[in-house]
């Protein structure tokens, strides 16, 4: 068998870098490292199972036929309400489950729709570093062009044990990154990898920017589980942010079973309707008894976060 | 709130034409026929259950923290090499599980990942009409532009029952519609919707055309284990052929299980390669449980063509 393409056959410039993930780097040098055991902040996954009421649910719902075949595009009814009811006390409001809500592959693909949705070739993505190394690919797809800012470590920060909290957003720099051609900019709370997460102050700050400058916001909160305190969203700050803002959260987190791919974005039905199109272009629809049995977990925060789900069943 | 979205931010072009999706087009028009019940030829689901073994084995797979995390990008090992065992017999050799064979989200995302790899803006990509509906949206993603090539009824069709192996190939359209910009083409054998299987002389004729102009194969034989005989597939017929070929497999279809988003593409690995990058970009991974619980399936022809398991548990 001819061992090569023909020259004409290239592959196209989105898959041609065929660079290394950064997680195989990061396990790498984990492994490398002289101190061991050492705590690798690359990529999360967990080491235990979704706890027992999850699992079973996902049992029964591959019992029935409804569960195992195709699923709406935008998701699955219960699901969606579930994820209504889960959110409304955080958001002083239920979000309607047909239009404000739509399932996706993981946060991952749902990310990829809110860029699929919104960005043409040239447009600008601004993303806070260090960052979640799939974001780049993701903004790259459709041709989006990515704009950094730095979140700075405090200024002694490699000679005293300090707070993520401490990482601080500079401002004047995140102003000078905004041109006529941003479209979207990224924030991640709880971030991965810092572990920062964002004090209203600075999220009110990107938010009266972004509505100044007409901006979509996508905020990556997929780790709003896993940090026990409540914390500030970005959507909840004012109207004027709601309505540019697209939240993503993932049930591979929150249930701690990132492979079955279960996630979803919340926003005004001017966003959704759009990520939901992109995701059917995708991913036609996401897994069904998956679906099914994160809309039984219900995300019932005070259930999630007993410790014996914390550690492990 | 404000209701709408400012002018800046339009989405972009790849899904503002919110088109009604062929499905529901063809369910209204079946539901409106005064002819009642009526075979409805578009979207493949079914109305049953997977059979038991494969059911179980998800149970079991949901047992297994490796089963419920992220899996890696390419698939599971054990479901690359149950691929390998079942096509062995009808490639006459074992694809290498590493490099030949990929997993994807489905079948669908498998071949969104293919156009991904290969089609730049502009790039084109032949398909036959009538064809499955979501291969518009797949080639349009990253910028292919579709190129028509009819499929032809018998002459008489309207008048007398006729198989679906009367519809033919027009091969003088087809050669006319060969340009320097033809990337790839698309065949879908078994057909849908029309049902029609490819001829071994009708494939030969198309590789042939294929090898000589460059152009890559995309062949979906998704409906493979529905159709009870053996039939001609395209990347069998020479090792050049075979070169430039793309299969593409629906664990959805072969175990009944539509809503559970695992798929496959194999192939020589200088396409594979292109295809995984592109899928770990879209995707990151699939589903863990239900790769593992295909796995267990083991793809066996003989068992699922079972009648038991044709009619529904
Ligand atoms: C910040 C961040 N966002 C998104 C994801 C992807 O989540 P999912 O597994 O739901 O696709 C990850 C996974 O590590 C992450 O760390
Ligand atoms: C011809 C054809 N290809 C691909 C698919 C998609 O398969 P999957 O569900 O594995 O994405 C379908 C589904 O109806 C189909 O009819």
């Amino acid at each position: 068998m001819a061992a090569q393409l023909p020259a004409k056959l290239k592959p196209a410039a989105r898959v041609a870098g065929q660079r290394q993930d950064v997680w195989s780097i990061v396990n790498e040098a984990a492994a490398a490292s002289p101190v061991q055991p050492i705590v690798n902040m690359g990529q999360g996954f967990f080491g235990y199972n979704p706890p027992d009421f999850i699992i079973n649910a996902a049992k029964s719902a591959l019992n029935r036929v409804d569960c195992n075949q195709y699923s709406p595009t935008k998701g699955r009814p219960r699901l969606k309400k579930a994820i209504s009811d889960a959110y409304a006390p955080l958001w002083g409001r239920k979000l309607d489950p047909e239009t404000e809500i739509t399932i996706t592959t993981g946060a991952n693909e749902g990310m990829l729709s809110a860029f699929m949705a919104f960005i043409e070739p040239g447009d600008e993505v601004i993303i806070f570093e260090p960052f979640f190394d799939q974001y780049i690919s993701n903004i790259e797809m459709p041709g989006g062009k990515i704009v950094y800012v730095p979140l700075s470590p405090p200024k002694d920060g490699s000679t005293r044990t300090s707070s993520a909290a401490e990482w601080t957003v500079d401002f004047e720099k995140l102003e000078k990154a905004i041109t006529p051609k941003t479209k979207m900019i990224v924030i991640n709370t709880p971030h991965n990898p810092v572990g920062k997460v964002f004090s209203k102050d600075e999220l009110q700050r990107i938010g009266d920017l972004c509505v100044k400058n007409e901006i979509i916001i996508l905020s990556d909160e997929v780790y709003d589980r896993l940090y026990y305190v409540p914390f500030t969203r970005i959507a909840t700050l004012s109207p004027e942010i709601e309505n540019l803002t697209l939240t993503v959260g993932s049930a591979g987190k929150n249930f701690y079973a990132t492979g079955w791919r279960v996630g979803w974005l919340m926003g005004p039905p001017h966003l959704i309707q759009y990520v939901s199109a992109a995701h059917t272009r995708i991913c036609y629809s996401s897994v069904s008894p998956l679906q099914e049995a994160c809309a039984v977990g219900k995300f019932d925060v005070s259930n999630l976060s007993r410790p014996e789900f914390i550690h492990g069943a």
